[in-house]
């Protein structure tokens, strides 16, 4: 039976990037810096992220890498980002290391906006050294980030780069990370509250990125967002499940640092900052194989998922 | 137990919208349409939804609406759009009549990317008038369809805005309908195919935008969507079914306009030209309400989903 395809797939097949089209955005746009060696082979996005070379990849460090599983036996790792929201991280990593999300349960899957879920009892005892009221660690100052503009407009800021291997808005003097798709936050009450990190929630459709600068991001989904993605939509307002019994228990949360190292998992993101990563972008910002009759003029920060990979 | 919510849902939950920081910007921005008098009630996109007045919905017409059934019952309406892909859609609207999807199935879920199915039997006998070749319908003139800028910068295109009541880009002269999440599209093989109908595909995730112009949008899901976001992924190449028992069958697919008069479902969407619209976009383009501590400068394009309903 003839099987129809798309090619230009996030992760899969291969699809020729044509560099050309974009010089021209080059010298009218401030901050540019994903640009490609004219000599660079033409290569499709999957092509580049499957042929970087090692040096290209970063190991995930098991200190800032949380295991979640499901007691159906799914397996989640989510990326920590103190860089942006250090107390909010360190509650989340104070909890997983008091087995606090262990019993715990996916209660809201809001169609095309969030999944959430929450610890186990939200009465327990707190942690030792847990914040109850973080700051509002929402964005910080360019400096020490390495920002880079992807140099194509956006929606929501006067800017959409990377900056310390995030997809990130910035007005130029501080950042904030981007509330993409597989972004892990903080669900939280009315400002000032924060939240305090015992109930996140990831985004599993169209970047909400009105929410940008409003609610902590801590994290990333790398590994398992496809498992996440596909849970039953709850059918009670804002999409939480009206029975606790469609909740979807999680058996543990942990810190991959604590378990055995033989037991750890190597995952790994591509580093920004390398060549592959530039050619990665500007394949994805203007497409021209075969497949396609019309090259995108550029694309969206939360079009471009960094890169990422278990070693198994 | 405590509850944390977002507010900010497109679902339910009120969000106070804030029109001042948008008069800056309508006046630098060429196409500036989607304004608010200065004496409108300041409030949320899903109170504007919920509370706009009867005039500010459009029944779908009947021959402009498709009804699929899965095996196990699940109900997913799709609205045509015949005003940017006629031929594609008519070869869409006689498969219907002809019962070729009924037993056909969804074939491949790709996370974050698309949900694609296809016809019972691929060798069948085409129905009488099906265009085996249909032009490439993947953009159309703007005279007539009453395109209007939603006045953001946008990633992808010079504009993007609202024309015939559907989610657009533009260079001011050619429009083509986004691919933005639930969009209905028509899976092919390498150009000059265009595809011909028998396998659709709908997005499932962030809007791959750099489809735009590259495959026929003939509608988008109005109802059932999360139904099919959530659908498990496949594991095969591009997420396809590895085993055809994974396939989800279809038990049919039928034009609303051929089941009987009281059978017909009442599904609507808001009229774009209404004022309840405008007052929508303003108010998902900049939030300012007691939860919000930082309000957008702008929304993307695919963050502004048409409001429709079904009226049960």
């Amino acid at each position: 039976m003839k099987t129809r395809l798309f090619r230009n797939s996030l992760s899969a097949c291969g699809i020729v990037g044509h560099h050309h089209s974009m010089h021209a955005r080059f010298v009218f746009l401030s901050l540019i810096l994903f640009s490609v060696p004219a000599h660079a082979a033409v290569s499709s996005p999957s092509e580049i992220v499957a042929h970087a070379p090692q040096s290209a990849w970063r190991k995930v460090a098991p200190d800032r890498l949380l295991l979640m599983t499901t007691a159906d036996g799914k397996r989640i790792m989510i990326e920590l980002a103190p860089e942006f929201a250090p107390v909010h991280v360190a509650n989340v990593v104070r909890l997983a290391r008091a087995h606090a999300w262990d019993d715990g349960a996916v209660i809201r899957v809001q169609d095309n906006y969030v999944v959430q879920w929450r610890v186990r009892d939200e009465k327990a005892a707190l942690p030792r050294g847990f914040v109850e009221h973080p700051p509002a660690e929402y964005d910080r100052p360019v400096p020490g980030t390495g920002f880079r503009s992807l140099g194509y407009p956006d929606s929501y800021a006067p800017m959409a780069g990377i900056a310390a291997g995030w997809g990130v808005g910035s007005d130029g003097k501080r950042i904030w990370p981007a509330q993409c798709y597989g972004a892990v936050g903080v669900a939280r009450d009315m400002p000032p509250d924060t939240g305090d990190g015992r109930e996140l929630y990831v985004v599993n459709g169209e970047a909400p990125r009105q929410l940008d600068r409003n609610l902590a991001v801590v994290g990333r989904v790398l590994v398992g967002m496809e498992e996440l993605a596909a849970l039953p939509r709850g059918t009670g307002p804002l999409g939480f499940y009206t029975d606790a019994r469609q909740n979807i228990q999680i058996k543990n949360v942990m810190l991959v640092a604590d378990l055995p190292l033989a037991e750890q998992p190597n995952v790994q993101t591509m580093r920004t900052e390398s060549h592959s990563f530039g050619a990665y972008v500007a394949a994805r910002a203007a497409r021209k194989d075969p497949f396609f009759v019309h090259a995108a003029r550029g694309v969206a920060l939360c079009n471009v998922p960094i890169p990422s990979r278990e070693i198994r």
